[in-house]
């Protein structure tokens, strides 16, 4: 008996997660009230109103906060604006492999800092900024993408030290932050060195990533640098996207939404950590508190390629660990399992599939 | 009496031609539909229906049609793929002021080739391509931003001839095309060298700029180069409102508001212009058969800096016409009128003040 395909790769919120009836109702409701304004030219960082209620969530004034096209863009933007081509950017290794891939098309030089349970190795961090100072430091401090762990109070505030200490920016991604299932949120990075921080987020976790609407918040200097390279690259903003997700934040609908989003995605989280630990007890994993998912290192013996034709032939697809790092090479080993599109059930059936490959 | 403020500036489609029920339905219609799809993300160049109606709408196949943020993306990405820091790139002068930032930023050297009242001139072109040969040319060939002037046939055929003699990709901006009053469409550039040429439309002067939807119909190749880096630079399109363009095609309201569009502005047209012969009889302008735009040219004895400075005192918003010139001295006695925003009495009133304040 054929096994159906179980998609291990994609971190992406399952489509009944979006609230259409809610979406379609806030831009009748944006429409009735302000149409002329909606479907006109809004300069960027576009529809001033959206602006206005991101900097009352935030807590900043509204010269501190950025809308964009999703946070990707707003990753171009800052690329494109702090690094040329011989200038160099600090990541983590692993990390987001689509904000590598930005940094490294600018022609600037990547150095990958390692990671552990609890953020980035601090040691690396300090052994690098001796040898050179980059321009900035990515960094996903909640439910980091792909491994899932969170940066230390002390790591933080180490980082932001350093941040003022060697002056460069740092560009805290924080899309999963809000999805927290247990345990008690750590102040963002940026509280800690606001001037040379940017902070971003964005709804594409939160509500819908078809609406392409994330968030800068920075330092009004920087914001000010994005809000220039912003027009100039594309002039407005898609305001009706905009508009739905101000009216959603305004009606109260966003914070709702995120206690329901809490409530599906927190028990696929312990369902995939029992599935994982009764059926593949050798594979080690920081235990995740939020987000989407679990970053696994298989015990040695393991390869991708080995790996990646295995669970094909059970019917697994899965994401090639290489991808998230700096040297591919160390991702050998590595698995990322999104636990946020996939009910309890078939979570399940894929560690019990992928038990069945993996050298223990 | 004082007298209220009359904008000159503006370029933009006024609030009472968007059809914001209209609007509104489609996206309660496109979401009922298929609203999962939409709200999920859509890799760039997007929602896949509008990419499949916008390639019928243009006789295509599928591959040669890019779907952007607004045509200023596609420009954006455009001279990122094609224009390094030392190359050059060849505009049309006057021409559209964001597209030549957009240019310097990459920071190409730009050449600004004049324009006659066919388009642009042949002999200034032919001259400076024996000096060097661009990267790319940018050119507006319908109802050009600011001139109102369309490109002749026989200016098309020979830039057409040169882009591929000389290798370099022409950029035909074409928004206004579909807004013609009268006289008669001539073939695009794009059709006398469809390996060579991009060329670029969009909805914000065709529905709403808000929406922030273009398209580039241009060689596989090229539109394949456009995907990658649109992907790599911004993941996913903003598809409710994509979604929305191609649902107001689908039910054909696209081609009936471009004829409701084209009863209001073509009187426009004829008021300014006869406002113009009534009381500026010195004034040069080419008469426009469409678009948005006249272009006037001061008799000599008028400065920029006089006129804007009078222009404010009788009530009066202009914009400095030597921001469309590469060297900003040609524009010293340019004006960009635009007849789109604003109703027929208002113009006439614009025109005599405009009469009062100019060297005849």
């Amino acid at each position: 008996m054929e096994n159906h395909i179980i998609n291990l790769t994609r971190g992406v919120p399952p489509a009944e997660v979006f609230p259409i009836q809610e979406i379609q109702a806030c831009l009748e409701t944006a429409l009735a009230r302000d149409g002329g304004q909606i479907l006109t030219y809004n300069f960027v960082p576009g529809y001033a109103p959206l602006r206005q209620i991101v900097a009352e969530r935030m807590g900043v004034p509204l010269e501190q906060i950025f809308t964009g096209n999703g946070s990707l863009e707003i990753v171009n933007f800052l690329s494109a604006i702090f690094l040329g081509s011989g200038d160099t950017a600090f990541t983590e290794s692993p990390t987001y492999d689509r904000a590598n891939t930005l940094f490294k098309r600018t022609g600037a030089n990547i150095v990958g800092i390692p990671m552990e349970a609890d953020g980035v190795d601090l040691n690396a961090l300090e052994d690098a900024l001796k040898k050179q100072t980059p321009k900035l430091f990515y960094t996903i401090t909640d439910f980091h993408n792909p491994l899932g762990t969170v940066t230390s109070l002390e790591k933080r505030q180490q980082v932001a030290r350093w941040a003022e200490e060697y002056e460069f920016l740092v560009i805290e991604d924080s899309p999963y932050r809000l999805l927290r299932y247990q345990g008690q949120d750590l102040p963002t990075l940026y509280s800690f060195a606001p001037e040379r921080v940017v902070h971003l987020c964005s709804v594409s976790k939160l509500l819908a990533p078809g609406l392409r609407v994330g968030w800068a918040m920075g330092s009004p200097q920087i914001i000010g640098k994005l809000i220039k390279w912003g027009i100039d690259s594309t002039l407005a903003s898609p305001s009706p996207t905009q508009a739905i997700v101000y009216e959603y934040m305004r009606q109260g609908l966003f914070d709702i939404n995120i206690e329901r989003l809490k409530a599906v995605y927190a028990p696929r989280l312990v369902a995939l950590a029992a599935s994982i630990d009764q059926h593949m007890p050798s594979v080690i994993y920081p235990k995740p508190e939020g987000g989407f998912f679990i970053g696994l290192t298989l015990p040695a013996g393991n390869d991708m390629d080995t790996l990646m034709k295995n669970a094909a032939a059970v019917g697994l697809k899965i994401t090639d660990g290489r991808a998230f790092f700096t040297n591919p090479a160390d991702g050998e080993r590595f698995l990322r399992i999104p636990f946020c599109t996939l009910p309890p059930d078939e979570i399940e059936t894929a560690v019990q599939r992928l038990a069945g490959i993996i050298h223990h």
